[in-house]
């Protein structure tokens, strides 16, 4: 690893630092242990230079993930995190409600209740 | 229709007519034309239920939904439509790039490159 | 909620009745508890709306609904369901068989295969 | 070809020329010429081994068809064909429309009114 | 099951001998205790049609279907046993890697991610 | 851009002149020119990260997205780019066309035509 792909990797890890707690930090270190490489291109490409990007500020990206997520229903672990993560910056739990809700409209009921499932899950094991 | 889903067909308008001008309203008169049933449908239920929801401003839910359909990918005449509806909100068009370049990650970068043209295309169209 | 809503809530809940038991109802109840709103909303419109409109017989929609969940392959606790929904309908085991079947063509192979591990379990959990 | 194979094949042009007119045998010309052997598979399998099946009468396949290419949306062109399809095989506009309506709860109102387009445009080319 | 398709039953039951063992024979016995008929139309077309045509080697094969199931994201077992499959035919666990590791850039992370987990457990299983 | 980002991107656009011709970069000249960040993130990231990893052979990488971009069907405009990739490369039409073909069993028959269709109109641009 190069001096500067080292700091995208840092710069990765401090917006990783930033959203995850719990769940989205064990997603990310049973990650590297499955792909080490893996691992450090998300922690590189998705958080050093996409999520790091000035332009939109922290939480709407973080709402529009949970969005693009519940709509696409094909990862449930990755949406359980990033609802976490939410919680994380302070987003109020009605206001994830309100973009899985709305996701109806475009994944599906189907999806938008998966979510929803997810969401009550995260909330009970947070005790919120 | 009845009183009351009148009033919601009403509600659904309004927030149209917030949102949406040109190319939305297009699609909606379109929609009409070809079955009134599901037009009524879709301003009663997305527009008059789930868009006039509060617990989450009309920009964010905007938003969400850019990043739901570039990262869904399969429609393109919805997406332009919230592009430019985002853009009659006032919200910046740097904010819907950052969107959209964010769903690279979720819903691939064929997604968010069609979607970056899309873009364009609106931008063209109105002299932004 | 207001007098026609719920109307159209007890218009739904009447539909749901007809068409779903146990497994289906269950996922209704959990909703309930895990998103009051979002239960609504679906009995409300899925079913107050949609499912009962005239204009197709509700055998037909339920094995459209079971093709989509089928060919998308993102929703399973509701395709179990729907799989269940349709046999309380009345529908044939074999029919419903052989829309996932079908499905092999849409959604791929994996999709029907999964489809088609789901309506087994629903098959023995029924005792059929 | 083997003796078999072209019963097979036989057989799927019989179902083909029994659902499908102008639109439909249209893009199995074109696939032909663009690649025969993909042609004579999908004609063998799809129409030949799966549409000629018993135990689900071929109108509500047809259905079942629009309802998952709706949902999907990744099939423009094979869905027009199918609706045309449809109004071969004497199925009323009525209920086609009925059921993409009832897709928008699975693939999104997106999706649903993508595929109310292609039906009125079906419906205009035929004179409906 | 006539003469010929028998042949070609019996074709695919070499082809999936070639490729599966465990993880993926026991899809494919489970499959066909819940439906005989779809075990033996997959092993057929799938296996005996498809995977045995000339023209493309079963490695590069195997590694297209990984690539895929990562990307759409919603056949797991299926995803489990094919990785399992190519490790049959001696494709690297690296190889397998990296076409998991591209296809982040066409089915979205959050599909890598969940294909990098499978394979970390296909990989332990084996004791690789 | 820093000295590093630079060599990434140098890096990225030594793979795309491998790769790509005509369709391909016309692509990136559009994209270039309706997001230029973007342009550069997916130089960067796509083809001076990912595709430029050692352990994959080219050829086995570029049949891996075709699979993918076909079975997902969203990307028409970039299958067509990478379709001409594969050429340029010096894989044979035939590879292509069973790479194809074999994508009807995961994404679905519409899939798999469309991608045809595509493989036609680029075989036709080339003269092949």
């Amino acid at each position: 690893m190069d001096v500067d792909s080292d700091s995208r990797y840092e710069k990765g890890l401090r917006k990783l630092e930033e959203i995850h707690t719990g769940i989205g930090k064990d997603v990310m270190t049973r990650l590297r242990s499955a792909c080490q490489d893996f691992e450090e291109l998300t922690t590189e490409f998705a958080y050093g230079d996409i999520y790091s990007r000035p332009g939109l500020d922290v939480r709407t990206r973080q709402l529009c993930t949970i969005a693009a997520l519940t709509a696409l229903g094909n990862g449930a672990p990755q949406l359980k995190a990033h609802i976490n993560g939410a919680l994380n910056l302070g987003i109020d739990r009605q206001e994830i409600m309100e973009v899985i809700i709305q996701m109806a409209l475009y994944g599906g009921f189907q999806c938008a209740q998966n979510a929803v499932f997810l969401t009550a899950e995260v909330f009970e094991e947070r005790g919120v």
